[in-house]
């Protein structure tokens, strides 16, 4: 199924999708979803939220061995990981903001795992077990700043650039799912999932031998090739098999 | 004011430093403190928490040059920051556990900006008005980790990496403090923050032209050269000059 959160009578809200409409649950969020109530809303009518509000987002850096390579880098032996703060996290269709700090500011699509249960040290065959779901991701990056800092974190932390919907699928096998990112309608990222060197199992088990991963938590998966620069007024859209497009527009 | 955060009856609970005695106050936290109790409580047998529940943790990296030099780098021309993750917030007197991934876990003794409001695009001369106070840090890091994946994340982030305390003092100047780290009584680091390369007003301009600080979020500001390896009973010491000591034990 599809969770969807959205604003309800200027409240954040849940629901979950039938057909074109959302309806709505009881519970305020994702994780505490409550019970179906007798309302509904048009999904194209619904101002969607980010569907989780993370205590952590943990990304995975170069986990396509193309896109390693066309930044100049090889595929990595173990998963090289970097934070985005809470603070960077974006609504569907909201306005991912380039900072004057960077003249290079590129869209990243990426699949998400949503972490649904308190996860330390979890191995790779218990792996879905804390997962509740999966979303899109634009990993923004002012790619200037990142290689100037050779550390990611500032390149990756300013306020909009972790768009992040539009909604939860909870039953999805994310094992080989089609990934494409467009800016202005056109195809800029074309891959597949079953393309990543290190896949949501290993990546699971490696993360929570190092931190304890609490529900709400994302994990980016880490962007395809084809990254490249977004400029004003740019419409930029992620778009995951079985999971919807994420749209967002750049100032 | 030292605001102190502990255990009373099994739940958090703030209070301010009278003499050797904690007043508690009725608020849950440093944010919210509410009013003095009736009630106060023996500094030695009070069971600390960690000062502030953080959403964010930015860290400056390389921030005294003879640090920097002790790793074989420069001093930079901007701050580098990196992020650390919320679940590795440890008590004062609470256990750091050194990883089965690491065979060279480190000590760094550093003095931290406690932020008590929104803070967004501050210039240099307000940094003051969105600082709630200051406290110390251990920046615990597996230094073998650090250096095999060049991004300082996975090195910085396990669970009990990041001790925070004893308290928050509210009226400091940090500009030039002296900073102590000791283990088994031992001083490894003896240093003073007039030595930071970039200071406090400077980080607050920096960090917040990138990202929104939340009340609660801590900077810490980077450590001093004498870092050096942890060994298994270790009882390591960070002390600032106006704020205490945090004491920790190693697993």
């Amino acid at each position: 199924m599809k969770i969807y959160r959205f604003l309800h009578a200027g409240s954040p809200a849940a629901g979950i999708a039938d057909g074109d409409r959302i309806v709505r649950y009881s519970g305020a969020g994702v994780l505490n979803l409550g019970t179906a109530t007798s309302e509904s809303i048009a999904l194209a009518d619904a101002e969607l939220l980010a569907p989780v509000s993370p205590s952590k987002i943990v990304a995975v850096g170069r986990n396509y061995a193309e896109h390693a390579k066309e930044l100049g880098n090889e595929a990595p032996s173990e998963p090289i990981i970097f934070l985005k703060p809470p603070s960077a996290v974006l609504a569907p269709n909201g306005t991912i903001v380039r900072p004057p700090q960077s003249q290079h500011v590129d869209f990243e699509g990426e699949l998400v795992i949503v972490i649904g249960k308190i996860a330390r040290n979890i191995q790779r065959a218990d792996w879905r077990g804390v997962v509740l779901g999966f979303t899109c991701a634009n990993d923004v990056t002012a790619r200037d700043l990142q290689k100037k800092d050779v550390q990611f974190t500032r390149g990756k932390s300013f306020d909009t650039f972790c768009p992040l919907g539009p909604c939860i699928e909870t039953e999805l096998d994310p094992s080989a799912l089609s990934l494409r990112t467009r800016v202005n309608g056109e195809t800029k990222q074309n891959a597949n999932t079953h393309d990543m060197v290190f896949d949501c199992s290993f990546i699971i088990e490696f993360i929570t031998s190092v931190m304890t991963l609490q529900p709400g938590d994302v994990i980016l998966t880490g962007t395809p090739a084809g990254v490249g620069p977004l400029a004003s007024g740019d419409r930029v859209e992620v778009e995951i098999e079985g999971i919807g497009v994420l749209r967002n527009v750049v100032s």
